[in-house]
């Protein structure tokens, strides 16, 4: 197979701007109003802070990979193996997802991986992303996201492989696969995890649209399933995983299994091919051109007092 | 195999009286209350106007087969047609599918195109049908349909075939396929549709009992998107295209083949059983009846000054 | 295969305590509270009434087996029979299924079928809980639940393979597959049954929490379709069914097995692979200990006053 490897543009920018939006009332597109400067942290402990508490069997994993926890190829590896080594804890029985950073949960996949790489870089990134979701999505452990911020793209996919999530009732956070918008396209399995999550027609629309919805739009949708003031996020968070323990985890995980499997299987079975379509399609010319100016509009509005 | 050709019946109705009809509060089933007298209209010209607009990329295609644009061999095929031309041209992007007659979409398919047919006429049309769902279903452009009148059986179809549905909010129009109200089936594709629309849940229940929705209840369920008031339908509709046009062509056209091409693949492999499977339920002597004692009572309902 | 069949626990408890459980408030996980002594009746005409009114074609089938309508492998025989012999009856057309016990529609599978009994016997009463379900689910009759009492699990399944369901507007019934909170396991067809009538994301935490829902949250998410008075359970239905009988039966006979044949052959192509994982599962030492633990707060429950 011929990869069409025309990334020629080798400027690497500084900072990676990325999108926290708040939406419309009204459901519509959004347009990103907010962005911040990113300076990559390379240091694994700092990005990624596992609170486990053995009494509850319960751990909290707060993202801190400053400014908006872009999933970059050493953060989405680092939250992987986060979740298989307490997934092979057998004290350990729940996770919850939070963001340490300010008024963003993530802000999805680092552009910055995607624009101007080689693509054996492009598909060593994507193969972390599948990864992630593989391993959050079909967990065995009980699974929350606490969404304390804006989730959008790989934040939204994210939020959605949890079993239950609470965001934070701030209208000026959203959440959604907003790829399209970006002139990118969510795969396959991104789809999926979102039908299982709003049903087919709500995710016909939203991804065509590429939609980011405030938090009361996706309450509404079962894009999440329950919105708490800022500040109780985390202890909802954790209220709401009692519920689940007092489930047995033999039967829940079975069942768990059992609804997932088939969507989990889709990918496991498709792994090679979606990351060569995946790294073919980034790598386009024209594609990566789009990426470019999105990226300079970024460094523009980020130059800007942001909002 | 031996097809049941009972079509004993020559005689062809002047008219064709179709349904308008407008549904009870309650969701109920509800009976065909309006009938109007139809009179063909062999001009290709004259019953599909399509006004397209270079400069937006968006063409706005106006049924008019008087009365009530029912979608006869003929007048499918032109939408076929036309829908193909649009594809083609390069420069457009948006379709608009409206009616320009008053107080119906489309009453659906002609009723005399399966009346006293041969089963070679039969399979005729209803290859026909496959094209017209063929193409608007798996169409490139953005597809909306601005409903402004009453919207049964195929004229549902042809609305659930779009990307999105804005409905005049008046209560005497309805919507739905309400196949099994004249004894007749709707097939799985359309069936698929549905599903794909409305979930699995109300599909069921709708198409057991026929169900026709006032513009309020199909809201409710998501049958339709948006409801306006009845003289802001197209307006509304080229309002709404504007945001559907942001969005990036080659990253939204992706997007929505990864949504549609399953069920369009489904109907595809399975075009020639599906003929032959409609010709031998249509021309059963039993069909045959009912569809006979249907007629028979529009025609007297269309005596009557109607409504 | 090694049958691992622990079942050391010879003795009978001479009372089989069911559930019947109020649901509270906020749709969270519900402890049973209502707890009665169920004494067996063997005698088939007592535990099934079916008035059949010949003039309308529908038949009224009362659950009698005292005290919660349990569904024990003799019932389950009992309320299959019943169903195939309306079913080849030509003049039936429509089946209304209402419990004849006070405060329960049916508490569900008989635990006592699945507590200390032999691989064989209960490989017997899974494949007659199977043959239920394929009875109802694909029945040709229009069916509907007059569900006037709780309804948790087997009821539960019991209810949604019907086409249509009015529950008692009643905050102490409830109704849901609760299976994970016993510490057992829905299978895929009760899973298939439920996605089919709620969709996927509320049967996924449905099934994981083992959820009670009282009325007004079972219609919310769609498990129920209509609350009523509780007097007027059954004169409901009856009014209901008029609707469903004014459609003619070939068409919607045709249309109810094209939306349940998918579901129903899933089964059908598996119901031994199926039997012999219930009978793996349920004999295990640690599920057994888990049944005689909850047959024991029962128990203990069951012998203070009720309520």
């Amino acid at each position: 197979m011929a990869l069409r490897a025309a990334l020629r543009n080798k400027c690497r920018l500084s900072a990676l701007a990325s999108q926290l939006s708040s939406c419309s009332r009204n459901a519509a597109v959004c347009a990103p109003t907010v962005f911040v400067a990113q300076r990559r942290n390379n240091s694994t402990s700092t990005t990624l802070k596992v609170d486990y508490d053995q009494s509850t069997g319960v751990a909290v994993m707060h993202l801190q990979n400053p400014p908006v926890n872009s999933l970059s190829l050493d953060f989405l590896t680092e939250i992987s193996i986060s979740v298989e080594k307490l997934e092979m804890d057998k004290s350990c029985r729940g996770l919850i997802i939070t963001s340490g950073q300010p008024k963003v949960f993530s802000a999805g996949l680092d552009i910055m991986e995607m624009y101007g790489k080689s693509p054996e870089r492009c598909g060593e990134f994507w193969k972390a992303v599948q990864e992630m979701w593989l391993k959050v999505y079909g967990s065995n452990l009980i699974t929350i996201a606490a969404i304390n911020g804006s989730s959008p793209a790989g934040g939204c996919l994210l939020s959605m492989t949890c079993d239950y999530r609470i965001m934070a009732d701030n209208p000026r956070y959203s959440i959604g696969l907003n790829e399209t918008q970006l002139g990118i396209v969510a795969p396959f399995w991104f789809k999926d995890t979102m039908v299982n999550t709003v049903g087919h027609r709500h995710t016909e629309m939203a991804l065509q649209l590429g939609l980011l919805y405030n938090p009361m739009e996706a309450l509404k949708i079962g894009l999440v399933d329950q919105l708490v003031p800022e500040d109780q996020v985390l202890a909802t968070a954790a209220q709401t995983m009692k519920k689940w323990l007092a489930i047995p985890d033999h039967a829940r995980q079975i069942t768990k299994t059992m609804m997932r499997k088939p969507t989990i299987d889709k990918l496991r079975s498709n792994r090679e091919a979606d990351i060569l379509n995946f790294v073919q399609f980034i790598t386009k010319d024209s594609i990566q051109k789009s990426l470019r100016m999105y990226l300079e509009m970024l460094k523009k509005r980020g130059q800007k007092k942001p909002e």
